[in-house]
């Protein structure tokens, strides 16, 4: 395995989170291009101007409008906010991220409406049962919360992705019963690379009206953002934004990442890399008898292993988070090399061998 | 006045705000040097864990937490949420930018709970106001909200100081009545200036449980700070932040920049610059027969000019807001040059003389 | 003043509140009609049905709607919890009860809205305040609550009364900037009895979207209502109120009530009642040298008399309450009798004279 | 079958809810006698007072507090909001009343709290299942909504009943967590009755800091109640109250009807009628070859049957409600007789014979 020569096997590989790798440099450099004098403060900049024009460009939408934060959380919970009244209730799959991971954060900011969770296999929803859940409903009964938004997370927290057509199933089901459709793309850019789809496809024109742009975890600094494709959604998100913090005054220094991210592909071509290493990965993990719980499609895989092989591959430096009894996650980022991948293919088989 | 040679009268002269400049170049390479890899996220890194250790050292207090956010909305509104009850009242000053700029901020994070306006000349909440407020309350009637916290701004929304003295003063009426004290020190690091006092002296040592520890309007990128000297309510700040989408994953991006901001006291070094612009354009404009609104003490200074001199200066390309009618601001930043204030003077001059 | 012969000079009457008195009779007798079985739960029962018919013949109105809820503050922050978005501001008097009353009732419910307080003499906004208020918004700008909603109190707080005119100036002021108008009625039949015009011309006719309806303070027992004369507003009010608790699975008890209460004029014969014994009082201090604060419009007025008369007015068994140093509140109800008002004035004799 | 001679077979026989029927006389006449004037208002009247003694006497607690309130749902979601941060979350059965069928008050009251459901045989929750949600957390990770309180419904809401062993199980699992336990208690008498306990039993004495102690369901017209063992607790649901609409001006009629139901075992004597129809209805069932789905503990059972039967027995005027496809359930009250009883279950033989 001479691919790896020169690096010591006792060095660590980095597959704990897309956001524990560094800033792609071309994001770092806009930021410092954006440190100038005389810019006006919480999004009256030219970047942020510039970002409207380049989101509406880059989804092909004429009246998108984005509003960048500081991370997935505040995009979600914002966005889901003006979504659905207090009253209503938020679906989305039970492994989903504003379920288990956000602490409460759509239900703060929509005045108490609640999550409502739905199954499917490889974290995601499954139209049958979304429809009968939505069938279940006694709608207009104002003992029950009512249903007011569907959330997908894409791709999933399993690292399977959403085909076009299935999100444009689920939202229709949505759709028919009243509801809109949000999307967590906390890692959006690898869903497109993986559906070789446009921003559009996988958005609006599969029935979305507001989505989460992931940037953090794939080589961004310090923000993610809100697009949303509904100009009245867009007219409460000013205030909503601003009175829950996240309209800072230098707000230019977000704009001008995420337009750096959004230019000449960067974001794509940034997840093309990570999921590219998830792929290799999964290759070589399949030539060593091992198969990922859900086919990787993104840059997220999960692994079932004995816990001694767990053991083993943690004393040999590998980094991964064990997610639950018997059950750990490898995220490639766009920085993971394949020298790095093969390394630590090397690392398995020898964990594996005991 | 040769001493503005070479620079074009009709350029602009930045006085709109301490964000419109850019950021502390100590601060920028903070940032690039925290760019590495292998970082755990949500505070879970290096950069934050000194940070902490810095800031017990700045402020001279063994249990004290830092929770940095990227607005002083955020940091304001999150820390007031843990010092009321939902049926409690935050008491301000009626120009406090918690009631009058934060959007109702305030009351969505802390559950409903209610604002109230104390009066005062300068901006300052007058000790007597605040003792007669206090003593008209109906305590324990649940019709009436109840006062539970006195938030100072310092220096205040007038550019004025309070003097150590009278922050224990406020903070020391306030707590015979059971009110904790938060300050809003978005532009913390003049006042220290002004007063030439510590930072333990101007906070925690003059009844502050909290502070908001502005950075951004003073040489900071993308990060302003909680800064909480009360452990119970650091533990709850611990989930509020967290839900309400202020804990970055990379969070160690914030940081750094705090890190930095600390370090060496650049803090009170970029304030001392912007404080002394301030003075210096003061004086120069009392030489002229211009006297601010109130004496300025920090880098805010407010006028009363004429509709026509208002004019004229902005058609020299002076650069300040109107506040009110007749009522214009100028806010002098870190980046203010003598040569600018000078500048500005020949302008004024010019202005004032029709 | 043999009128009060028979009575004890040392028996107390009462004058702290119209809640203080029982129920009239008619609705009690319509409590025990209404104990039958076999009715639907939360408002699926025919007096509830009948109640909205009587509402919409009553306010002459083809789609009002009425929800019975036990409190005014119910009624209040409910109402208004529909009519602002969570970033908006109710515009009232600083006198208003849902600002100095209501524990922050209306921020619970719209999701941290604020109230903004605008002045008038008389507890009365004045047109000219609340346009200047209006004027200075800085509309669209997210730091600044946005004023949605205008909250007027008929009769006020101080005993005053809108003429009708009033209330469609200070709707129609509103309504330019945007803002819809709700009327806090808890005394709504004192002001109709006063000024003798129907119900439609004191609420939706003068701009009203929404009206809370006492029945608490004049002769019911268990409930008040809001009437809302906007079909998106009822729709959401459905929901609002089920989940703060108010939609009692009998509410046909309250229905019953308020059913009563309309019926035959029975609401504005009882206001009439206390309107008159309030002009009584009011003639007869005149007679004895003493005028109240405000000219007594419905069943409240305010005295200031000094420190040695009110204390002689209590031992001699006078019940008001003090509302603030030097100023006593008298408030009559459907239950006062001539004889107890002239009662009143032989004491308030005594208590003047020494 | 001459029990039910004289009855029309074609009159309705009442099981859709035990709030259908009407009022136990002695709480009417409890109203009527508390219908005098001088009544302090907002529970600063003798009745008010006197039921706090009543519910420390029968509670056996020296500082129980008790909390009118017209709904279940208001008091549920009142008490839960004064135990739980805004950042916890309250768990409860799946099939619980709190998360199924109260439009998100608890989430409402209580800052956005969530609901976590746990599973269990008969409504109820199984303490293995608690055991294994409560080590599933990660604790102080503000990603996760953390536990905070424990909500038993008691009896459930399939009509069991948790002995009291269960409730300490339970409530002590609950405490090595560091979660408060709350009994949404609608029906609690019937759970007491069933138990033969003492009501400190199944409350306090089982670890209970609050519970809903329901009336209306039960004989009551307008009230049920929060009763708090805490006085923290207690403390702040004076505010709680208050600031959602939930304190009226004249709450001695519904404290006057909480006295009357708790004077001389009454609430325990209505209990027992409807737990006493509900066996007898029960035992003409299994006689009939029927069994309900759960074992029926209290006053409520579900059937399964064919859709033709279910068809039939509307058809013969039995009212009751679908509550699932093929599921219908019975609910008996404490004024069902037995005749009403051996009515339905002749109608039941005709119905299942086809």
């Amino acid at each position: 395995m001479g691919i790896q020569a020169g690096r010591d096997m006792r060095s660590p590989i980095e597959f704990r989170s897309d956001n524990s790798v560094g800033v792609a440099p071309e994001i770092l450099a806009a930021i410092s291009e954006a440190d100038v004098g005389g810019a006006l403060g919480y999004g009256g900049d030219r970047w942020t101007e510039q970002l409207n024009e380049m989101v509406r460009q880059v989804f092909e939408h004429p009246t998108a409008r984005v509003f960048p934060v500081p991370t997935g959380t505040a995009a979600n919970a914002l966005a889901l906010s003006g979504m659905t009244p207090p009253w209503g209730a938020v679906l989305c799959h039970r492994d989903a991220h504003i379920i288990t991971h956000e602490g409460g954060a759509t239900s703060l900011f929509a005045g108490g409406a609640v999550m409502s969770a739905v199954s499917g296999e490889g974290s995601r929803v499954e139209p049958e049962r979304l429809l009968a859940t939505l069938k279940g409903v006694t709608w207009g009964d104002p003992h029950e919360s009512q249903p007011a938004v569907l959330s997908l997370t894409q791709p999933t927290e399993a690292g399977t992705v959403y085909p076009v057509a299935a999100l444009k199933d689920l939202s229709g089901v949505a759709a028919e019963f009243g509801l809109t459709t949000h999307i967590d793309g906390a890692r959006l850019a690898n869903a497109i690379v993986t559906l070789d789809c446009s921003p559009a496809d996988v958005t609006w024109k599969a029935g979305a009206t507001a989505v989460t742009l992931g940037a953090t975890k794939n080589g961004g600094m310090s923000t993610d953002a809100i697009v949303s494709f509904d100009e009245s959604l867009s007219d409460g998100l000013v205030f909503r934004t601003k009175r829950a913090g996240h309209v800072p005054s230098k707000m230019r220094f977000q704009s001008a990442q995420l337009l750096a991210y959004l230019t000449d592909d960067l974001w794509l071509r940034l997840a093309a890399a990570s999921n590219r290493a998830a792929q290799r990965l999964a290759t070589g993990l399949g030539l060593l008898g091992v198969e990922p719980l859900d086919r990787p499609e993104a840059n997220i895989l999960f692994l079932s292993l004995p816990p001694e092989a767990v053991a083993r591959l943690e004393e040999q430096n590998m980094q991964f988070y064990r997610i639950a009894p018997g059950v750990i996650r490898f995220v490639t980022s766009f920085k993971t090399t394949d020298a790095e991948v093969d390394d630590a293919l090397v690392r398995f088989g020898q964990a594996l061998a005991g």
